[in-house]
């Protein structure tokens, strides 16, 4: 890489690359120009360190690009905003492998395609170890953001999404792999690339857009309302919802509160309790996993411990309006009520700390604090 | 930092900051909410690593702070752009003093602020030496962006601002600092916190929108019309610039290609000639700088090399219509010509490289590559 030099590694990144609609400017001048339909826009940003949030011997460069958008599509996703582009600040050694940048590049693309957007731009620079900057933008469409802030006594909780399989593929890689067992390597696909149910997320909120007005809003007309129906029916063929949005007779409901599930269920949820200024109660029975339990009782771990307080795996978790029928793939977990915190069937869970980036492990490292 | 933890020091980081009016939902959730109030926004990134970009024992926290937000904040000027967020991907080792978090934190916030916007949001986690990610956002207010690609044969090329001040502060350092010249001092605060002319580029922008219609463009109206006026209103009064507002007569010239001056002169002016396929030919006694003479000559060194090829001060170059006033401030310095790469004074200019990420010194360390 030394050789070839940034420009040219910057064209050999860029190459090919074909870029979402809502990118009007991609890489080449001093900044991207992004189409924002609304008037506004939906940011986030996370930075991956070699070594404590990966490692080069337990993930390919290709699974960490995945990964890398995906954290933060989810994110985006998080706030009820269809992902719109990505840019991507990037650190590494002079003596880093072409075919490793290639790879983690094609990681990005391939993730950034799945959820709906494309990398409009970035900055390569050298550094003593990989570092990647990801900043995710998305499109509320009219909408308004789904905070933490929202949920209501009475509400119940959902969540759409494998939770506590990241935490799986992390012990399978501390003890050992055993390659004959499958579900073991199903945990290990899912540390390496969390699969975030994007669209569990977005038929419901499209679905939301179709059946009622906005009348607060005013999007911007104009010159990009067709970019603004493309993204739509982008998003529509490609997670396949088509026949969700046709079939609305009444107007659906959405949650009142929405997260991920970077830091851990109850951490998480605990974050919306916090916001919305109520108490959550979840049923530890809705959230058995067989598959799970399987890998656990072969490590001697705790499957229910995974499930509670394991990161990384990007599912989400809502709040919802009570006696309301939850959308597809949505499994009811416990409810909201009045007072504060999180509780395991009304008692307080040992433990539930969940990810700080300056407490307890790293996630992809050795489970000794350095 | 240990002890306080990733949730309590995001706290303190954000405590008491009050955010620019277009970030509607500010640090907190899953993501921000920035307004765009045209139905696009501009963005760019740069990362920051430490011993590579800056040096702890050369630079103070709340130095490097305010250098990571204004070159990111010149990229955005540099397409025409009005800032109008930042947010901020941050890592640091766990035994980081908090007072340098503080004052780093600092420096970001009054860098925003003195380029017109605030910090949305970011992401602060544990790494062996600090890393700095910004990714900056602008407005066009309904303007078309200023690429590299619109320089035209005979327009005037002209900067605004200082070249070869960071290099003279970087050999300065190096060389080992005179407390009693009082030219080096300056070249070391140049060199520690650039100061980017973001008026001089937007007070012509600003201009040129006052005298003309843009009937290709559409910006969003309703619910943010009043933050557009607010930006803009905000940024005359900062950067006092009303008066030059007011007294346009005629619709006044904006450069035809822009950039600002990060990798060296000639390496940026190269960027625009490549860009605009062009050629560009600069004259170099029109930058001559006595004061940066001095310097060179106490340290042997040449300071028209500084001029032509140090990067990192940000001033702005751009070409424009010929046979126009430039706007105060901007001073010419050479002309568009039929061809390409860029000539001084008619001849190819030895060793006109400029920065590059992989190749050549370090911009904040020894001189020898590792």
């Amino acid at each position: 890489m030394r050789e070839l030099g940034e420009f040219a590694l910057i064209e050999r990144i860029n190459s090919g690359r074909v870029q979402a609609p809502g990118v009007l400017l991609g890489p080449g001048d001093d900044a991207a120009l992004v189409a924002a339909p609304d008037g506004r826009f939906v940011v986030t940003t996370d930075m991956l360190i070699q070594d404590r949030h990966f490692r080069l011997d337990w993930s390919g460069p290709r699974d960490i690009g995945r990964k890398a958008i995906a954290q933060n599509a989810a994110d985006v996703v998080a706030m009820g905003a269809v992902p719109t582009a990505f840019v991507v600040a990037f650190g590494c050694p002079a003596d880093t492998p072409l075919e490793l940048v290639d790879a983690l590049t094609d990681g990005m693309w391939a993730e950034a395609r799945r959820a709906g957007g494309s990398i409009a731009g970035g900055d390569v620079v050298r550094s003593p170890q990989l570092v990647i900057s990801v900043t995710a933008f998305g499109d509320l469409d009219g909408r308004a953001p789904i905070t933490r802030a929202g949920a209501r006594v009475g509400d119940t909780v959902a969540v759409v999404g494998r939770l506590g399989w990241s935490a799986a593929g992390l012990a399978v890689l501390t003890a050992g792999f055993d390659p004959a067992d499958e579900f073991s390597a199903e945990a290990l696909a899912a540390h390496r690339v969390p699969q975030p149910p994007y669209s569990a997320v977005l038929a419901v909120v499209a679905d939301s857009a179709a059946g009622v007005d906005n009348p607060g809003v005013s999007p911007a007309e104009g010159v990009l309302g067709s970019e603004r129906v493309g993204v739509s029916d982008q998003h529509a063929v490609e997670f396949g919802v088509e026949g969700i949005i046709g079939s609305a007779t009444e107007v659906p409901a959405i949650p009142t509160a929405l997260t991920d599930i970077s830091d851990g269920l109850l951490a998480d949820l605990g974050h919306i309790a916090e916001a919305s200024g109520v108490a959550i109660d979840i049923h530890l029975k809705t959230l058995r996993d067989p598959a799970l339990a399987t890998i656990a009782q072969r490590l001697d771990a705790d499957a229910a411990q995974w499930i509670l307080t394991g990161g990384e795996d990007h599912a989400f978790a809502g709040t919802w309006p009570a006696h309301r029928e939850l959308p597809p793939g949505w499994v009811p977990i416990g409810r909201v009520l009045a007072g504060h915190g999180v509780t395991v069937d009304g008692a307080r869970h040992p433990g539930s700390g969940g990810w700080e980036s300056f407490s307890g492990v790293d996630s992809a490292s050795e489970p000794e604090p350095r």
